[in-house]
């Protein structure tokens, strides 16, 4: 069921209203299908942007990083940050450079991440990291340790204050533009798998398992 | 011929330095195969992460956006931004969890960002912009006009302090776990362009244009 969301001044979209998606579950299917987001936190006026991988959890997202890391001795200040998910779908090529554009879905959420603390729930919020990823490996590894639990932080950061930005669909040209002799279309995008690369001190005999061979992005 | 670059303390990795690429070039190579860069600016304490296209010229990294955007509007102030490019390579799956990671390949950019105004220099940027996205496109569409030109805000962004990060190669395990009973290796993973898929009002007859058929990133 779709959950009404109202936004914020600062979640409302200013341009392109139109590519504007405040529905909480297209929000989550958004972030369900991705699994790397841009983190966003300010340390002396300087903003920093830094790729890293995260979980959902109903109105959750789990980052993690190791402890000495700068973004998470930042952030886990509770301070302000940004955490941006964008799926890019394909190039639109129209007949204009003016209206040439990318298909995507993107979700932008504003808040406060706070420190996981609670060992039991730090754990949880890693195996949720890890199966949001590739689901089923988890189960398979070897588990993390106290040494190496107590060397990775995890920050929950709620889902309250966001927006998303869908752009789907044909080219839109100006009418006058439509007899102009060009090519105009589409040229999907897509993240894929390759074939997965056993490690080199792999038992010969050990199968792919079939969430490697089948990797697929979800949605 | 690479240039010596020495990171600022505001650059300098601070964890994984064996990850750290300070090399002009190197980081130059990453922001020509991607095309899809993560702004971060800040308003009221509050950090925003947009995604947007971007082009590079040298030393300097072109984003545009309409004139009216959130964006743009705090970002042409000359504030500080961060632009982030994230190439991802593929999944890391190691024995531990612990040890489970990404191949990838980003760059950090910290700068403060400044309005294009020179209508010849705007123009060329916004050629640069659209070549680093897909190299024979600007030529073959409609020129943009005064009145998109108007709508149309350029920003230019220094490569001067900036850091690239880099991983690569196989699983990394300690060695207490190599004898741990699971599959371990890599998922390599790909952006990849499918079949364009022509306009619904487009004349059958033209062909598809061979930057189009043949899209990829580049690198």
């Amino acid at each position: 069921m779709s959950q009404p969301y109202t936004p914020t001044p600062r979640t409302r979209l200013v341009r392109e209203a139109d590519r504007a998606v405040y529905d909480r579950e297209a929000a989550y299917r958004i972030l369900d299908e991705g699994f790397l987001c841009h983190v966003g936190f300010v340390t002396d006026g300087q903003p920093f942007v830094i790729p890293t991988s995260y979980g959902r959890k109903d109105a959750s997202l789990f980052i993690h990083g190791s402890a000495a890391s700068r973004m998470l001795r930042t952030v886990k200040e509770s301070v302000p940050v940004c955490i941006t998910v964008t799926l890019l779908d394909g190039l639109v090529l129209a007949r204009s450079i003016f209206n040439h554009s990318m298909n995507y879905r993107s979700v932008v959420v504003l808040g406060k991440a706070t420190l996981v603390d609670d060992p039991a729930e730090k754990l949880e919020a890693l195996r949720l990291l890890s199966e949001h990823i590739i689901p089923g490996r988890w189960a398979d590894s070897r588990q993390p340790n106290e040494r190496e639990l107590k060397a990775t932080s995890v920050l929950r950061v709620p889902i309250e204050e966001f927006s998303a930005k869908v752009r789907k669909g044909p080219v839109v040209d100006d009418e006058e533009d439509y007899s102009f002799p060009t090519w105009a279309g589409l040229v999907p995008l897509e993240m894929v798998a390759g074939e997965p690369i056993a490690d080199a001190r792999l038992d010969p005999k050990r199968e792919v398992p079939s969430y490697a061979k089948h990797y697929k992005r979800k949605g």
